[in-house]
């Protein structure tokens, strides 16, 4: 019978690639793909070891748990992997916490369960009377889920089995996406489509995709999602639209994802019929308790809400005088009874314009440490600027110790290419996770910081701005879902390194073949750097199309505030470029620790990947490859045209090892991809061009078209407006 | 090995079912399944008379029809069907034209082939030295495309083939979507997610869903598609976006598919420059000319320009003081030399408030008949008012006898429960289509004027305003496919009935068992009407949400002009209620034909279903069946509440007899088509009653909410605005 049902699979995969191009692999698997293990010695060891799938209990978590071992052994293994109510193979498969599952008590795992805490896991292997049984345990039901999901992972990726004795905990607490979709369904800075939430359909229609959705999240520890913009929009708050969120949240439950809300500041006032938000006033106050009240009467276990307040045109508590304290703790107040949280932003600057906008968070909320209420986090983007291809660390990291600081990715690529560009941002994100803050002497790093281990706290978390929307691919691009994965990997584990994170995405995502892992771990390691050189090479930053940060734009200026331009950032002029944030400018460097201080306020200290941002050099200084700076400019961005072809090159060369559709999108993607970086190199260089008035150096390709050609061009309608 | 095969396929279509739920039946693939054949018998007779696939030819569209063959055939057949060069087989497919097949030449069935013409096809069998052809011939390759398809369908309804002799050809030239589609991929009036188009990625990036929307019309004979919205944006017209215009235009090609555009009537100032859009200004003229060969350069056979103008603010050839005509001849001159055509909306109300906006159009156009160039069509929608759930037939139809007036439908349901309200559209198609204008005297059908017969046209067509979104199932509600489907079987052959046509479809898209077929076609067949019942009873028309039109609307009034109110067209007061358009009234009834307006402007004579649509009656009016008009009114929308639980009862019964991801979905709209229907219910009513002054009859239940509750509804974000 084995035998019979392998031959019909793979005769049936031939028919069905005849039969059906619907069922075409589009990239809506995601990493969750469970075809059959195509080692021959590991599939057979792994039929072996599992013979059969038992998860006692019926707790919606656990069952989820259950069909999803179930759907994912059969197709891994190849063939029906049958559940039993307890095990009566050989060799067994266990997962359960010691209340739901009587083997589980028995082995007497109490020591062990107790270091993996409330979202914590093991895997072992474990012999009892004859037979050999693989334990997923947990504490609770969500550990037995993650668990399962990374068991299920060993065999994606052909670990070996045989022998596990693993166990693994989040070092974050909160691992929640941030989602800035609108009402209308248009996403802010989203580039796979529109929103996923279908306001009008909900509370009565569940689409099967916030169930994928969801299952995609806890395949990788994400267990909290803000579903609105921070751009906020009072009407989410009313009853009609809590309504519709609670059928969110239900639907997510099982998956141990929390629903968390945008609030909007001024909504006392929208909704309320209040005439002031004034966090002091006590009917303010009491407005936000009682609507805190209705929002956990619909969802009990609300995860709380984020907050941008006093930024960008947003009220907030400074149009009443008041701090940024004082608005997050009134909120904090109302939800504490029920064990929210408020994830209060530091992405703040002042209406009027500030001498250095890299200061401003800083400035304005170092002052404010100690006087949160312990149910609040800040929340701090990487970078002081906004999610630039490449920022130093932001200055907040390690400067606020009486506060939890939360850490904000930004998974959607608004200023890193949008959807048509592959790049993998976990290098990124752990460039700056492995910065040293020196805020308490050396080692101090920001995902020391992050994982509250730095300064002894227990409320820790990170957020990330996701990338997905209704696109069937989910990301836009299929390598978005890369930085989907390894937010959600990075979160639960801060110090996972971006190689490994790779490795493990290309092995589900695409194939265990060897040469293939290589090739594309080598194309996505590279990647960032890639578009770094061809964007904002040296500590070139926000020099991109106006509003839509779209495509080149260093010749932006005379806006209605000079920190919204190109021309504030990289201060090009006859002599030179770059923005002095050392003593003699701005001083920016100051508000890092003193060994962070004194490198980057030292030209010659300062990595030469920072050396625009914290400094203004002539064109003829001589950078560390004894280049002219103009020269070294312009060889990066041909650099980063060059590292695009080869991208294509490596892509190129995998046609008929990647499945037809994903292939061809990618393909077209890298050639989209080319173009824009063509279209950077030579639109920046011929603006710096001319103030530098020196010739292209040898190597560097020239322009296609004129200055002018590049600044006349005015793309409509990009996506993410 | 057949036999093999064969277990192996059920095997694994157990298997799939367990081992990826991403491969769930999601309504996708629409309606062209081509899963195994379920009767063994037919099965037997299919695969003996099929045994491989001859489809001589490389041309882009013989190859399309080859591989849709073969995929559909070794789907159906439930085995890999083989592609041969030349047949082999005692019994042999051939698919081809005399040119592209000897086999098919020398069968010389050229005078069979005449009656077809360019697009229509044969479907023979044939028998020739011993051996067995079924053939699919035509004159030219889409014919053949199209013959192949129906082919297909013959086996998805499991028709008898046989002894074949079939002929087709469609009844009109131009069938066409329209595609209210906006480039920052909003869609007007779409209730299916957001444009298919994404102008973003073009011209480089093509989405595989562009080649399955081809596909899926050129399956039901739609052979154009107009991709912008009638609200235009000249933006379309210029260089960058012709090119992304183009990259559609190749990739539709194949499927027979031409490419349209909506043309702004301002775009020679908006784009070109130019002080004015008038027609008669030799510069406009020229500047049009210039676009349409720019455009042909990159698009040789683009269809032509679909235009509104003048109506609702867009700009139109009145502003300069010239007529329809002047505006509608100058773009068709200068599409002429290329073969395109011109499609000119009749869909006009002047800014100032007429008497009755119903007889608007005729009054606009009727005195330019003669006035129009061969290439032009006007466009002409269902009704005089605007798409809702019931019209009369407009009286334009008949009434232009020297222009060539094309059919505009609404297949997007914008006035008829728009995403989530399953209302097959078919029999309200057929019923206009049907009535007779007595324009050439009796027998002179809606049908008639459109397929060209009644005044001797050969240029004709049919438009059909797109359903179509990025939602996965392509029309939000899975039964909205069908109103797709019946639009391209009716633009082929207006004749054809809504009964057949959904026979058709329910079984290519859920199943061909007899007791589903039965309860879907008489629940389909039932659906317009019930939606009349619980919207707009009795003639009743335009009293629907304000601007999203989703919803009752009944007491919209104060607007800035009257015509868009809903007091406007009900004129309910103490004594009775309706639009008076007899001789007494706007008498609008006497833009018919004699036979016609006598009908309508007698009551005694006018059929209930258009009675409150031209005539105001008192409250106590007797109807046809002995009650009041007040009880009648009440009773129709208690009918159309129970109609829809009727239709409830009928899809729950048919649960575990359709896939469990369609049969939830639909089970889920019916609860909010429920939700909705009591609320037009009790909202219309408790409203009317403010006028009547009557009780509810017996059998009406009780209003949920009072008439203020439902008064302060204010559906936001409603899709489609």
């Amino acid at each position: 019978m084995k035998k019979h049902v392998l031959s019909s699979l793979g005769l049936f995969l031939l028919l069905l690639s005849v039969i059906n191009h619907s069922y075409a692999e589009d990239g809506y698997r995601l990493w969750l793909r469970y075809d059959q293990v195509q080692d021959p010695a590991k599939l057979k060891a792994y039929r072996q070891a599992i013979q059969e799938v038992v998860v006692p209990g019926n707790s919606p978590t656990l069952s989820v748990a259950q069909q999803e071992l179930k759907m994912g052994l059969s197709g891994l293994l190849g063939k029906p992997v049958p559940v039993s109510q307890k095990p009566s193979q050989r060799n067994t498969l266990v997962a359960g916490t010691p209340a739901s599952s009587a083997l589980i008590k028995d082995l007497g795992l109490g020591d062990k369960l107790k270091t993996v805490g409330d979202e914590g896991y093991l895997l072992l292997t474990a012999n009892k009377k004859g037979k050999k049984y693989t334990v997923i345990a947990a504490n609770t039901d969500i550990g037995v889920l993650y668990g399962s999901y990374h068991f299920l992972r060993l065999l994606q990726t052909q670990q070996d089995i045989s022998k596990l004795s693993l166990a693994s905990a989040p070092k974050t607490k909160h691992r929640v996406l941030n989602h800035w979709d609108n009402l209308d369904r248009t996403v802010e800075r989203g580039y796979a489509g529109f929103s996923l939430w279908d306001w009008h359909k909900l509370p009565t229609y569940i689409d099967q995709r916030y169930i994928d959705y969801a299952r995609a999240n806890a395949s990788i520890g994400i267990n909290g999602t803000v579903l609105t913009n921070v751009n906020a929009n009072a009407l989410v708050l009313t009853e009609e639209y809590l309504k519709k969120v609670k059928a969110l949240a239900d639907a997510f439950r099982p998956y141990g994802l929390k629903v968390y809300l945008t609030a909007r500041f001024s909504a006392p006032i929208e909704i309320g019929g209040l005439e002031t938000a004034d966090p002091l006033d006590p009917k303010v106050q009491a407005w936000w308790k009682k609507k805190s009240d209705e929002i956990y009467s619909y969802i009990p276990d609300f995860g709380g809400f984020l907050v941008k307040a006093n930024s960008e045109g947003q009220p907030g508590p400074q149009n009443y005088g008041r701090s940024h304290a004082d608005g997050a703790n009134m909120l904090a107040d109302a939800v504490a009874p029920h064990g929210g949280i408020v994830m209060w932003r530091a992405f703040v600057y002042s209406n009027e314009e500030p001498e250095d906008r890299a200061k401003q968070a800083y400035n304005e909320f170092k002052p404010l440490d100690g006087q949160f209420r312990d149910n609040v986090m800040v929340q701090v983007k990487n970078g002081a600027i906004d999610f630039q291809p490449r920022e130093p660390f932001h200055p907040l990291f390690g400067a606020m110790p009486k506060t939890p600081i939360m850490m904000e990715f930004q998974i959607t690529q608004e200023y890193l290419g949008q959807a048509t560009n592959l790049v993998y941002l976990a290098p990124m994100w752990e460039e700056v996770l492995d910065e040293d803050t020196y805020a308490e002497g050396e080692g101090s790093t920001v995902a020391k910081v992050i994982d509250g281990t730095l300064n002894g706290h227990r409320l820790t978390g990170m957020a990330g701005v996701a990338n997905i929307g209704t696109d069937r691919n989910w990301t836009g691009h299929q390598f978005g879902q890369a930085n989907w994965y390894a937010f959600g990997r990075m979160a639960w584990n801060p110090y996972l390194s971006s190689e490994e994170i790779a490795e493990e995405w290309i092995k589900m995502t695409f194939s265990n073949q060897e040469e293939l892992v290589e090739k594309l771990e080598d194309m996505m390691l590279n990647s960032h750097e890639t578009l770094v050189n061809y964007m904002t090479p040296l500590g070139l930053h926000h020099i991109m199309g106006w509003s839509h940060h779209y495509g080149p734009g260093p010749w932006i200026k005379d806006k209605h505030r000079a920190d919204w331009t190109s021309v504030y950032y990289h201060r090009a002029d006859e002599k030179g470029i770059g923005f002095d944030r050392t003593k003699t400018g701005s001083n920016a460097v100051a508000q890092y620790f003193p060994p962070v201080a004194e490198k980057y306020g030292n030209v010659e200290k300062t990595p030469e990947k920072y050396l625009l941002w914290f400094h203004h050099l002539p064109w003829d200084y001589k950078v560390k490859s004894g280049r002219t700076l103009w020269d070294e400019m312009a060889l990066r961005y041909q650099g980063g045209v060059d590292s695009v072809r080869q991208m294509q090159q490596t892509w190129n060369a995998l046609e008929g090892k990647i499945d037809p559709e994903r292939f061809k999108h990618v393909q077209t993607f890298l050639e989209i991809q080319e173009q824009e970086a063509e279209w950077w190199r030579d639109a920046v260089l011929l603006y710096f061009q001319t103030f530098s008035k020196r010739p292209l150096p040898e190597g560097v390709e020239k322009p296609e078209h004129t200055l002018e050609y590049y600044m006349q061009l005015d793309p409509k309608f990009v996506p993410g407006i």
